[in-house]
Order: structure tokens, then C-alpha cells, then sequence
């Protein structure tokens, strides 16, 4: 069945390839109706909340008592997607880790450009801390550009000395806003909804001038020593595959304990399509029992 | 408790590195000490058998009956070991995945140099097929040269035609002997086993005059395209360690289904040490998880 899920998954996303040549009010509507296509599942409650100044969605279970954390960072290229948009998504990570899904809405380019996204996932960080949670029952996870922000806010906290969360989950990360990865080009026929054009034309929504390169942007080219386990999942089918290919690369150089998981076939962040799709909740399942075994082990 | 684990099994091994001075002869019987000093579980029975004319170490284990198969390849540099040798971590993979373990005595080298190996690997594998084994019964696994030579005979019987195993588990896989990789030189000092010198100083005695980076010898050069799904796991103490992140990378780039774990601090073919090592029966048991879904999704 599995081709088959392929091929008519590919066939909806290229209905909805965001074009690179449009504003940025039309990309954040299009990735809303793309995103929203699938209704929420019934028994997910999200609910409005702040962590440190900074919105949240909350995503609770219904009928599921949370013992830990999913601190939740959506996707965007920086510029579109809100928390709310990912609320599925971080609820399958909490389904499988036993946790809270928080996902943050972090502030968005062009409007507020670097380091806006990195100062607000770092205060709803410190925040949830300071309300007196264990980060050992903390996990931090997001897809795309939230991949890369869940490293970034890794990073940004060990430098300040805080302490970390018990592992993170990256699914297909944005962590190279230069667009050197080698699959940037490659990988353009195969990649169903983000292309070379379209990222870059949003880069500079983002750096507004500064460096792409600069490690809270581009999290590759950050020391990452010291960093939790990490678990990233990347399609073949993406710009992006190299991105996560040389994340895992740089966190293995660093002693950081990595999983990669390259799903050959899908697309940019093919967990959201657990519905339709057997290998997205193969993938979360995998997820979900790496990030639940650093739990139990700190916990 | 790992931490200190680590450490105690770095000093015992630094006792144990072989010298890249010493000749062919006292490095086999340096490795058969070294690898016989933890004596085989007594539930196991090694059996001398053969495929296709090719020598095999038949391992079973006492009241478990096998379902499936893992053809074993083990390490050594395409120089030293031998099947036997392996027996107990052939058997660790085969309890894993409810498989009888058959570990291939491919012939060595400077006595048999390449295609000797290669060509073992094949005939034994073309025997397991020619019995009326189901290749989807069939895992390739192999440790150091062994994981290597399991994804060189994946790429070998593809090329011939021949039908594909279910699944491949590589264990720090030895699989670029031009020694091209960043982490030859700068893991140097933090791989307590292996170091350049002692590799380049084998790499000519299989080689014999061919180019080392052949892709049957070296197959991150190989075209990968049409594997199987692929476990790779490396330490991150390891000379070898670029081997497997670019082993991956490539896989990835062909499309092929792949994991990569890398666990930190550990040395090469750190699974051997399951009895004093949390790290190796974990890393142990989560190849036995992947290998065994792709078993039974095929079977």
C-alpha cells in the first residue's frame, strides 16, 4: 500500500506547493488551508496560554495524564505557521511520550526578524523551568524551521548555563539558512512542497542582513557539544535531506548522542500525514520510544 | 553507572590496541585474544558447516527455535579474524530477531587478497538462496570490515540480479579504505583500538595493487540505489566513525531506507562488550527492533 500512500500524498502536496513568487500574507494563507485540510481529532484540547510573556498553545489528550513535557516548536521558514497550526503534530509526540504538548508561538519575519523566534523559544524555556518543571521531564521537539529552533534553543541555553531537556526530536530540520545543503538542488524535482526559491526568498525575512550563517540561525555550523539525545527523521524526498543529514553529522563530531532515521519517498515533515500515511506513524512510533526511554532514564 | 563503564572498558582495550608494526601472524593471534577473552555464553553451539564451498560458523541457541536467517560477515580488516570468532555477537543478533546465525569464513587477506572476500560473501549468500531459503527471511549483519563486505555483497548480488535480503545491520562498518575519512586522523587519540597507521598498514594486503577505492572494496563509492533498509551504529570513539556517517549519508542519497545510531564515548564494535557495556545491549536491541519489523513486513 505503501507506494500507492506515496504517490497520491505527492500528488495533494503539489496542489498546494507554496510558490516562491508570492506575498507573505498569501504563503501564511496557503500553508493555513494546507495544514488545516485535516480537521484536529476530537479529543485534542488546545487552549491559549503564555510561558514567560511568550503565547502558547496548549494540546492536552483527552483521557491521558501527562508525566512530562513536549516543549513544541512549529515550522515556517520563520515567516508562516503558528502553534495552534501544529497542534496534531506535537500532540503525536505527547501521545507517545506520556507528555503536555506546549507549542510556541514564537514571533515571525518579516515582522520581527532574527533573534526574535530564538529569544522567545529561549524565554519559554527558562519560563517553564522557573515554574518548577524537572527538565529532566522536559523534551523539546519541532519540524522544519521548529527543528532547527529546538537545536538553537539547546545551544542557546547551554551557553547561558541552564540546564537541558532530557533529549529533543527534530523532524525534517531547516538548519541552514545558507541553502548550502547539496539536496537543495538535487532533491528539487523529487521535493513535493519546499524548493530553492522558495526558502530563499523568505532568508532574508529572517536574517534582515545579519549572517544566515550565524550558529542560533543556522544551527550546523553551532557547537553542539553537550547537547541531549537527538533523534532526527528526514524524508528522501526533500530539498531539506541534506540539512538533516549534516545535523546528525555535526552532533555525532560532537559526542552528542544522534538518531537519523531517512524515510526513502516522502516529503517535508511526512509525519504530519499519519493519517494516510503507514511510514509518518512508523516514524512517530520510533520517535516516541527513543524520547521515551532518555525520559525514564533521567526521570 | 555508564560513564564508568566507558572508561573501564577504554583501559582494557588501550591494554589490547594491536600494533601496526607487529606482522599478520601475531595481530591474528593479538585479535583471537583479545575477542576470546569473554568465553561464549554456555546456550550456544558453534557448528562448522559450509555454503557453496565457502566455511561457515553455524551458531544456535538452546531452546530457541529459528525462524529466520542472519548471514554474519565478521571483522578484521579483510586480514584478521574468523568466523567463530563472532559467534557470540552473530548470536546476539540472531536471539534479536528469532534467526539462526551463519557466519561466513570468507577467505583473507595477504593470502587471498580482493575479490577473495567478495566473492565468498556472494557464493554463500547465492547457496543460502539456491537451498530454498526465503531472502525475505534472510538479514545481512556484520561488524567493522563485516559491515562493510554485508553492504558490498548487497551491491554485488543487486548488480548480478539476484534477489535482496529483508534487512542489513552494520556495526561501525569499515567502508572506506582509502581512508579518506575527516574522523581517521581526529579521533585518533579517543579510539582506545584502531588508528591510521594500524589500518593503512592492511589496507595494501587486501588491496594488492587495486585501487582502493573500488566499490566493491570501498562501497561509499558504490551506488547504493535498490538496498534494502539499513541499520548503521558507530561509536563516537571511533577512528571510524566518518565511515558510518558518510555510509548513511550515501544510503540516503540513493533512497534507501536508513538509521544511524550514533552512541557517544563508545568505541569501535562497542556491541561485542553487551556484558559490561548498558550501551551495547541497548544499541543491540534496537537493531534487533528494526530488523525485526522488516522481517516480519516482508515474511
Amino acid at each position: 500500500m505503501s507506494i500507492k500512500q506515496q504517490e497520491t500524498l505527492d500528488a495533494i502536496l503539489r496542489q498546494g506547493t507554496i510558490p516562491a513568487d508570492t506575498s507573505v500574507d498569501e504563503q501564511r494563507r496557503l500553508l493555513r488551508e494546507l495544514l488545516s485540510a485535516q480537521p484536529l481529532p476530537p479529543d485534542l484540547t488546545v487552549t491559549t496560554s503564555t510561558l514567560g510573556n511568550v503565547p502558547t498553545a496548549e494540546v492536552t489528550v483527552d483521557g491521558v495524564e501527562p508525566r512530562h513535557i513536549v516543549l513544541y516548536f512549529h515550522g515556517g521558514v520563520y515567516v508562516l505557521g503558528d502553534a495552534a497550526l501544529s497542534a496534531d503534530l506535537a500532540a503525536q509526540v505527547g501521545r507517545r511520550t506520556s507528555a503536555k504538548a506546549i507549542s510556541v508561538d514564537y514571533r515571525l519575519a518579516p515582522e520581527h526578524p532574527y533573534p526574535a523566534a530564538v529569544d522567545d523559544a529561549l524565554a519559554a524555556y527558562e519560563a517553564l523551568l522557573q515554574s518548577g518543571t524537572d527538565p529532566a521531564d522536559v523534551i523539546f521537539a519541532g519540524e522544519s524551521a521548529g527543528g532547527g529552533l529546538a537545536v538553537v534553543t539547546m545551544v542557546n541555553a547551554r551557553d547561558r548555563g541552564l540546564p537541558l531537556p532530557a533529549a529533543a526530536y527534530a523532524m525534517s530540520p531547516y538548519v541552514d539558512l545558507t541553502l548550502a545543503g547539496e539536496t537543495i538542488k538535487s532533491r528539487r524535482d523529487a521535493d513535493p512542497l519546499l524548493s530553492p526559491e522558495a526558502l530563499s526568498a523568505r532568508v532574508a525575512d529572517y536574517t534582515s542582513g545579519q549572517d544566515a550563517g550565524l550558529p542560533l540561525i543556522s544551527p550546523i555550523f553551532a557547537d553542539l557539544s553537550g547537547l541531549p539525545p537527538l533523534i532526527i527523521q528526514v524524508g528522501s524526498h526533500e530539498v531539506l535531506l541534506d540539512d538533516a543529514l549534516r545535523l546528525a553529522r555535526a552532533a555525532a563530531l560532537a559526542d552528542v548522542e544522534v538518531t537519523l532515521d531517512v524515510v526513502p519517498g516522502v516529503p517535508h515533515v511526512f509525519q504530519a500525514y499519519h493519517p494516510i500515511l503507514d511510514e509518518a506513524a512508523a516514524a512517530l512510533d520510533r520517535a516516541g520510544q527513543f524520547l521515551s526511554a532518555r525520559l525514564d532514564v533521567v526521570a
